[in-house]
């Protein structure tokens, strides 16, 4: 394993506050993106949290970031809304949106935002779990840039296109599905290439689109697989998950879509001729007294989620899981011992603390 | 290979009709409940065409399908409602509910739809197209028996929970997605048993909870994976899946959920203590107009398909497909020359005429 050094969760969402603001993003949109960016740290999907900071950064000093956005609603009905991100920080336009579709809500039952013109907005669930607060369920997903193989295909031609619902209970923790929809999401290869191991196959194929266990596949012409892995365990069903995830947050609200998604790493050119505007999302919140009283749904909530967690497990199995106890788990853990960041990634974020004349980490 | 009988689909529909008729359905619900039902041999799902009629027909022999259903919304708001089903054929109350949500989008841009108390309603792709025809994305989905295990677990929790999602387009045919939420539907598995074929691993597993390739298992305590097939592949992405359709068809509408999900094949019997009533459905319709003009984004969705047929394909596969694609084409095809039905389901067919009184096929 690697070194690593132990961080506060506030300690982090403070650094990070200071970088945004060195961007010249608003207090307030400094707060809103370090919160969500953090979130993955305290959550356990450290691939996406500050590890990324400098990423942001460098998309900012590509001028691919508007540090102050005009974030607006271009079409509505009274259950959606479309918002143009003004290429804001995906971090701060994705919660904006989702509150959009939580007024939406209020009002007609449910709101549905469809988002173009952003960025990489952190993790699905974040935004989707801001809607539980509010006794709805959330939704939330995201394109990306174009790593994923359609079945039978060998070119790049989908992101690996997260989807998360997160779904509230009363005394029972909520419910929170939040996944890429490829057999592995991109974080787990660079895990992988760090430790210099073999993927399982399954996951990634090359160029000429036979399976590969080379992690370093993608930077040769490879591509990651739907879930499902190949056609005769389901893959074309990742690539329809992943297909109406694109649709959803590209064509809804006129995003580029498919191969047209612009790259989160900023020394990748844009695509030629775009298709739409930056990246796109989907977000939902629908009330759940929009369908039941909501004492009725939560009691419901409770009773199945304590009895898939009854649930016998196969032998050399301690238990069964539902969705989110892993990420809920973490979070508990590290808000109360802090958050492991490896060195790597603390020499980045100090180089980064220079570079922008921030107080060092 | 089996041999079969070529049927029009006027004549499978027209006997469909009769058969309905003899339950009591009303005349236009015969016919609904028909064209629901032979959709799906017409599009080449043959497991749940005129193959399952006479377990329909068993259901409402043992008293659990109502054939004169008083189908009525119990809850809603603007762009939602809760459907009370009446025990009802899901082919029946289905179709309703996607015209409640179609209306409900009419006037607050989309309709949510959630249905208890109903039964097997077919293939979900039927009711999302509904929508298409309206310049509306349509989703459907539905819970069924349990079959599936989630990941690390040896019981059977959740069904083969079905999401469909079609999308309209200009000249482009439209986008249609529609699978179970496991690594293989359970047609398929039946498929293997007939012919006494080994299933390909990562399908199903035994009692135990360990992989097996025994098409059979699901008879002796086996079950069905989730889309994944396994933890190291995705397949708790599959169970999020599953549960996800689960919760939303019956915890939003209170019809039973999880292991409680009532089996379609009468011989086995209702679980007891049931949590709900019936079976549950959940249904969207988003008309495109309420997210951008409808001429951009089928625009959009033109340019998008083209694209994506358009993928590079692997070394020995001709081309990369549309969701929709095959289906649409083995309509057309039946269309016009017939739609070919194996001797056993022939053979059940006549001896259903025979016992119900209606005209031979």
């Amino acid at each position: 394993m690697y070194s690593q050094e132990i961080f506060s969760y506030q300690s982090l969402k403070n650094f990070a506050i200071q970088v945004f603001l060195k961007m010249s993003c608003s207090e307030s949109d400094a707060l809103i993106a370090a919160e969500a960016l953090v979130a993955a740290d305290l959550r356990g999907i450290d691939s996406h949290g500050v590890a990324r900071l400098s990423g942001y950064v460098r998309l900012w000093e590509a001028g691919r970031i508007n540090p102050k956005p005009n974030i607006q609603i271009v079409h509505e009905t009274p259950s959606t809304a479309t918002v143009d991100g003004d290429a804001g920080l995906g971090l701060v336009v994705a919660p904006k949106a989702m509150q959009i579709a939580i007024e939406k809500a209020k009002i007609a039952g449910t709101g549905w935002v469809a988002v173009r013109n952003s960025n990489h907005f952190g993790i699905a669930g974040y935004h989707a779990l801001l809607a539980v607060q509010q006794d709805m369920v959330g939704v939330a997903m995201t394109n990306a840039s174009p790593l994923v193989a359609p079945t039978f295909a060998v070119e790049r031609m989908l992101g690996t296109n997260p989807i998360a619902v997160a779904i509230p209970a009363q005394n029972q923790p909520p419910f929170v599905a939040d996944f890429a929809t490829t057999t592995a999401a991109n974080g787990k290869l660079e895990i992988l290439q760090r430790k210099n191991e073999d993927a399982p196959i399954g996951w990634i194929q090359n160029k000429a689109g036979d399976t590969s266990t080379n992690p370093n596949e993608l930077k040769s012409g490879g591509a990651l697989l739907p879930l499902g892995s190949d056609r005769e365990h389901g893959s074309h069903k990742g690539y329809c998950l992943g297909a109406i995830v694109d649709i959803f947050s590209a064509v809804f609200s006129g995003a580029n879509y498919g191969p047209w998604a612009p790259p989160f790493v900023s020394f990748l050119p844009m695509p030629p001729n775009p298709v739409g505007l930056g990246l796109g999302h989907f977000f939902g919140a629908m009330r759940i007294d929009a369908f039941r009283p909501a004492e009725d749904f939560k009691a419901n909530m409770d009773n199945w989620i304590g009895r898939f967690r009854a649930t016998k497990p196969a032998e050399g199995y301690e238990k069964v899981l539902i969705p989110g106890d892993i990420e809920r788990e973490m979070q508990s853990e590290r808000l109360e011992n802090g958050i492991p960041v490896i060195d790597a990634v603390v020499a980045d974020l100090r180089a980064l603390a220079e570079k922008m004349g921030v107080e060092k980490i």
